[in-house]
């Protein structure tokens, strides 16, 4: 019998504190990644632009000290397992429910991370899996997919076919929806990684400082309860698609002095977050083919009431094709990084985007901001990297 | 004038002690590398090829845990540092000698890897560098050494008109000629990798042995002194072109319990090294364009005299160009590392050669071995990398 609600409702509130429990609840199961630093990139970012590729008569001399927190050695070598393994996780919670989708498994449809997400943590509750991918799906997505001992079903590329062949799945098996940004739980799931980056950068801020000061011993007379509260991220700048991991790092940071900000390409009116946030209104479809194809969706109503209503997110920037495959070639090369293009728009928009390098100028000053970009995926196969950029 | 003899007389000795003074001289100048590991990699080591692969009936079953040491995270990409720091170091405990180098400055021939190290050790130190570097080099690798403040000589690109471009030089300004292989201050400073490796691997086999533990108490009775080692790698196999590298991670092995292999490209017979080390005689001249382009020169008369002479080499293995692509799809995909071909010849080795496969079983037996694996560098373009993967 097929399950009438197939979408859980929320089971955490969406705040700074859903989160951290989010965090305890998916611990066991993902990789604290790390933070990386480069010099190099650093520089780069606070160097003022040639005046020739910017089209304004001085360009910004931002401060930028970055912060990369490497998500594309995560498990499944994606973000994406933080909200899968929230959402089963948050079902596990309800003896009912969990029984229902211990027999009747989860489902999505994805052609891309989310896919092996839900199958690595369906597999890991031993529990079916039912991804929908578009039939044309590259041969190595649907095989890792597989690996991951999920069942793949196909479909048409476009979004009503997609949704059909999921509605035909859920009324056939009675699985559980998790979709792949637009929920609560998936959205505090992708959250965690924010709180990490707080914590992590915080120590290694602290771990430098220490290194820096000759004279160990605390200046006299200071309490502990005088202290400043520990020096971290001035701001981070995630990805936006579908927003779940946007709109999840907002809620991270909620209540504390680090901003949030989102980054997405431009090409084909893919930066459907930023033209909405702008305007007013959420823009409800994008049909883009930019090569930050994990960013070809647009944002998710939950999301948005996140990023746009809620003011969680303090601005939306966007890049163009040529300046996220520069970002991609200097982490590359210097350094030595597997990403895929979605992962490095954050930092495109940190080395070439003038209006957020005059905010940042203009809000920070000489002090500069210490700041964090997510490599958010490291799924990119060598013929697509070669296609990109082979000689012709 | 010109130094009448422009290459340095050996002033260490070529012994594991040599390597570990040579670690002391150049730790404030280069990092030490992590060490990384990857469950599926050695998952796939350990799990027999397919008897269609490899034209036995029964492929060879070895157990490999393997570790990757990281000289693709070094400074300039490569290890190659540790033997130019190393050199220069080497020439400032002679003031005589120093003096004349600082005016006159040092001078190398590459067109990769030690062209960059030579020239950021030399910028250290402020002294010149001139660097004999083909003029078909990619421009990039052009730009990299100048940017290190090198001043860039060209050549053509036979080892005659580079030697010939090498010695005008040498005549014209008295710089020293610090060579990239066939000398005693390279082998010794490229050697101090081997150190590190035992030493990190040795702790992180102590810290994985002791979360196992659950009972953390030492058992009563046991002394210091009749504790055993601690373990570490079994075996270690680097990449060999000239052999500065493999002949000293061998004498940072000397006297361990740990053996060191080489790998090479069998491609157009850039396994020089493999068979001379199995005919009894060195061989001297190479011509192969391998994929594995760090590879194509034969090993040195100094490197052979380790490697081969004192028996410190325990083994060379080859692999083909297919084999060589397929390692490095593997760290892209699994690891998310950029390494350059040269960089994998010994994962390879490890996957894919069933000589070596078939010598670890039978030597290993059900315990398996440790072993120990050098990405030599990650210095390659995209282009490059394009051009390898791109689909036609």
């Amino acid at each position: 019998m097929a399950d009438p609600t197939p979408t859980p409702t929320p089971t955490r509130p969406l705040t700074r504190a859903g989160v951290q429990a989010a965090r305890d609840l998916i611990a066991p199961y993902i990789h604290t990644t790390p933070i990386l630093t480069n010099a190099t990139l650093s520089r780069l970012a606070s160097t003022p632009q040639p005046p020739s590729s910017t089209g304004v008569p001085r360009p910004a001399r931002p401060t930028l000290r970055l912060w990369f927190k490497c998500e594309n050695l995560q498990r499944i070598g994606a973000f994406k397992v933080r909200g899968a393994f929230h959402a089963i996780e948050q079902l596990k919670r309800s003896p009912a429910e969990w029984a229902a989708t211990q027999s009747r498994g989860v489902v999505t449809h994805s052609s891309g991370n989310h896919a092996q997400a839900l199958a690595l943590a369906a597999q890991t509750s031993g529990i079916p899996a039912h991804i929908v991918m578009p039939s044309i799906s590259a041969a190595p997505k649907i095989a890792a997919t597989r690996g991951y001992g999920a069942s793949v079903v196909f479909s048409g590329s476009t979004s009503t076919e997609r949704e059909a062949a999921v509605a035909e799945l859920v009324a056939a098996t009675g699985a559980r929806l998790i979709p792949p940004y637009d929920h609560p739980d998936i959205i505090l799931g992708q959250g965690t990684m924010g709180l990490e980056m707080l914590e992590q950068v915080a120590g290694l801020i602290a771990a430098a400082d220490a290194a820096d000061t000759t004279d160990g011993d605390e200046p006299s007379g200071v309490n502990e309860q005088d202290r400043p509260p520990p020096r971290t991220l001035d701001a981070i700048i995630t990805p936006c698609g579908g927003g779940g991991m946007l709109s999840g790092v907002a809620l991270s940071c909620e209540g504390t002095s680090t901003r949030v900000f989102g980054a997405e390409p431009s090409f084909e009116d893919a930066d459907d977050g930023k033209r909405g946030y702008y305007s007013g209104r959420r823009i409800e479809t994008v049909k883009s083919l930019t090569i930050a194809d994990g960013l070809r969706t647009p944002v998710g109503a939950i999301p948005w009431s996140i990023i746009y209503e809620r003011r969680l997110v303090a601005g939306m920037y966007s890049v163009s094709e040529d300046e996220i495959k520069a970002a991609l070639r200097l982490v590359y090369e210097r350094m030595k990084l597997v990403v895929e293009p979605s992962a490095v728009v954050g930092l495109a928009v940190a080395l070439y985007n003038e209006d957020f390098r005059a905010m940042v100028e203009r809000e920070a000053g000489d002090a500069g901001w210490d700041l964090g970009l997510v490599f958010s995926g490291g799924n990119v196969s060598l013929e697509a990297l070669g296609n990109l950029f082979a000689e012709p």
